[in-house]
């Protein structure tokens, strides 16, 4: 190993290592610490995030990426050593074209919206948070407008920290695809006469046996219980902390069986990914991260949908929840559970949204961060944008804000160009499976059996082991040997409506 | 304030914060880490470590401490100012004599010798450990080297580390003060034909059970559970975190009662402490830092001895536990259940001892310590040593290593100086309980009613809120008036052996 890269590569080790400490100190704050705490944890957190940023952006650390780069010049662009450098030039540039003041802001800013927007969605009233996502999206602006390049939009800059190598103009493109079948499908379906027996969802489902099944799901599946952890939040959500602890979380409500159930498969598929990265060889540079938010997202709803709501899957499954809820299921048939669990319904809430209509919540909210960060639509014209949109796409009248614009976190946040990679992650997810399928014959057989092996075997071996060394769209070229398109999930989503609804 | 002065506190906050990040890595190594996940950790608390280890000990630190001494000469020297900077500069000071090199290499070893340790008590096999022992004994006295002033020993340098002021020649001569008159008491108890009915705390204690008891009494004395946490494991132990953030742990052994309910008293008292500490006022600075181990061991012994083994608690808290434990206990006289906690019997192992016996487990390994560290007791001839001296004060042969010299963790982990302050706690709370006797009238009275408010307020105006404003010594004096002494401890013992064995 050449000298400056060594150096290098100790660097970002230490970084990653201090970036794995702001991650536990995060998960503790969102499942341990108690309210007393809360107030100094934010000291912590700052204390932290500053000195990884002052370690990323050090001039001293510009130098020794420059003298790695001049040192592996006439190496194999495709070897580690390689991906490492380009990779973290790519972090390098963005990092230190952010001044510390600007980050500071919204950081600042961005907690304070988001106390502002509990608040207004707590009482149905978009005027208190309009003044809030203002200075928001201003400050996403500000640092759309140090971070975009010579060619792209402010948008495109602020999308390209989640999702590598995409533009507005790549993801139009392929949501433009997307659109007119998806609301064809969806107000085909509304308009048929066959309601799925959802009531079976929400009979009462006693809080430790679902503990219980979320357990045995996860394990079964192939989260490493012994390299992580399960607990509860508010919020679920999963954080791969460090080589050999990836920790999920989840909610249980007693009254609905899908909250804990298929939370769990989701952030299970995001901590199975996490637990096959090659964090301990590669551990602090991006050959050890994930590829981009939408591969991520892709390994969540390729185990909740493609696998968690498949005939096969409950084939094996069901006799077990039928046994463990004897007095809810014993006389509900297969069928009626499986119908029950696939129902797609035009909704108001993205979160509790079926996988069919996800997506159209998706592309509203992409249509409309994009008018906002642009200045096309001002924010005390976004209940109206928004409302106008939904009844266009899901054929509802939005109630009021808290249901309608007020409902997510992520503006409050300041995570403009964040939507669209959930919509990516579902076509990822589509075409990944067909080309799992097309590799393992018999995976339809060894899931009715209840053998996730083979599946995560693949997945780890065609995507988990490279890390960001391709981005998602490289990626889906090379485990499918097909472009990212939205044919795979249509037909996928076609196909249930035709098996459920008959449309 | 002062320009270097305010510089320095901010310095002292930075460093704190770091360290307080630190505690909590160090929490969930304990409480929530699975073993896929330790070795990493170690990197991670090893960084933090090193950070608060270079901040501490920078030049540019020191120079703003002598410009802050500067600075403030002329004001009052019992000034909170002025008590910050005379305890940072005793930190500094120590600090910077110690070479990185060295605590890197102390770190590395003793984590080896910890594992040798585990091994060797595990196996009975001394030879194991004592190889260990060997190296670790050499490091701490280099370190004791670099420490050490030019009148004391290098066993004071590793002391002045757990207990500011104190000294070998003063230790020993409170400890012969203490030593015979407890040695002829236990002869007597050992020797009377009483015998506590102990059967009573080894029934079936439902842990479920046990752990709402364990909430429930340390709610009752006062620990605020909006502002910390109670977990499980292996080793039970308190840690104040941060500001809001003080977190205790216990474990259930549903076969004992003693383990859970007891430890609970222990780390509750320790947390009692952490809370009152005045944090928010005065963070990074000695003002907020407990005045050393041996008060804060006073006051874990106060609430697990004082309080937690008294008559006037249990006529308060044994119609609950017999309502709790009703199979258990409900034939159980209060007298019988009294004596049953308030046992006296010389046992091998430190930690399971009574509140009479524990201070000869002290006084035998302060000495050998001593003997160890200055060279006139060799590794090999430990064992010998321990048993002739345990023979000596509690009378009993001891039957191997593993109930003998390998019981404890700390010397393997390099904790040489540290046992001395058990018993300093226990003489310090027979001392504090009794001033808070006479300062509150009807004490007796309100702790037979459950109310333990009045104490713990007086526990925090006279004690807590100083933080190491004074040494232990100088603590004592000021809230009764009298120096330390093993007296009030040694009569608390004698009286309670009459008033339970007779003699």
């Amino acid at each position: 190993m050449t000298n400056s890269f060594s150096t290098l590569l100790e660097t970002l080790q230490e970084i990653a290592t201090l970036g794995s400490v702001d991650s536990l100190v995060n998960w503790d704050e969102q499942v341990m610490l108690k309210p007393a705490g809360i107030e100094f944890r934010a000291k912590q957190s700052a204390l932290l995030a500053r000195m990884v940023h002052e370690r990323l952006t050090s001039p001293r650390l510009g130098e020794v990426l420059a003298a790695a780069e001049a040192e592996l010049s006439t190496e194999d662009p495709a070897s580690d050593s390689r991906i490492v450098i380009r990779e973290f030039r790519r972090d390098y540039d963005r990092a230190v074209r952010l001044p510390s003041s600007l980050i500071a802001q919204i950081a600042h800013t961005t907690s304070l919206a988001q106390s502002a927007w509990v608040e207004a969605r707590k009482n149905n009233h978009f005027a208190t948070f309009a003044p809030w996502l203002g200075k928001v999206l201003d400050l996403k602006r500000q640092e759309a407008s140090c971070l975009r390049t010579s060619t792209g939009t402010l948008y495109d800059a602020l999308l390209e920290g989640y999702e590598p190598g995409e533009t507005v103009a790549s993801l139009n493109q392929i949501f433009s695809e997307l659109k007119p079948r998806l609301v064809a499908l969806i107000q085909r379906i509304a308009g048929c006469d066959r309601q799925a027996p959802i009531h079976l969802l929400h009979q009462h489902y006693p809080s430790n046996l679902q503990e219980q099944l979320t357990r045995d799901v996860a394990g079964l599946i192939g989260f490493d219980q012994q390299a992580g952890r399960i607990d509860v939040s508010v919020h679920p959500f999963c954080t791969g902390i460090a080589p050999g602890d990836t920790r999920i979380t989840t909610r249980y409500d007693e009254h609905f069986f899908n909250d804990a159930f298929f939370g769990t498969l989701h952030e299970t598929g995001h901590a199975l990914y996490e637990q096959q990265l090659p964090k301990h060889t590669h551990f602090g540079t991006a050959l050890a991260e994930p590829a981009g938010l939408g591969i991520h997202e892709s390994q969540s709803r390729l185990w909740e949908n493609f696998i968690g709501r498949s005939r096969a899957f409950w084939s094996f499954f069901y006799p077990k929840i039928q046994t463990m809820f004897a007095p809810q299921l014993k006389d509900t048939s297969f069928d009626d559970w499986l119908f029950s669990i696939n129902q797609v319904r035009p909704s108001f809430i993205r979160t509790e949204a079926d996988e069919a209509t996800y997506n159209l919540h998706i592309l509203l909210r992409f249509e409309l961060e994009q008018q906002l960060i642009n200045g096309d639509l001002s924010v005390q014209d976004l209940p109206i944008a928004w409302n106008e949109r939904f009844k266009a796409y899901l054929g509802l009248t939005v109630p009021d804000d808290t249901q309608g614009c007020l409902q997510d976190v992520h503006w409050s946040a300041g995570l403009m160009g964040y939507f669209p990679t959930y919509s990516l992650g579902n076509m990822y997810a589509a075409q990944f499976f067909n080309a799992a399928k097309q590799a393992i014959p018999d995976l339809d057989r060894q899931i009715c059996q209840g053998q996730f092996k083979p599946l995560l075997e693949w997945l780890g071996v065609n995507i988990h082991v490279h890390g960001r060394r391709f981005t998602g769209r490289q990626l889906v070229r090379r485990v499918t040997g097909k472009e990212l398109s939205p044919d795979d999930l249509l037909n996928y989503l076609e196909n249930k409506a035709q098996e459920y609804y008959g449309v």
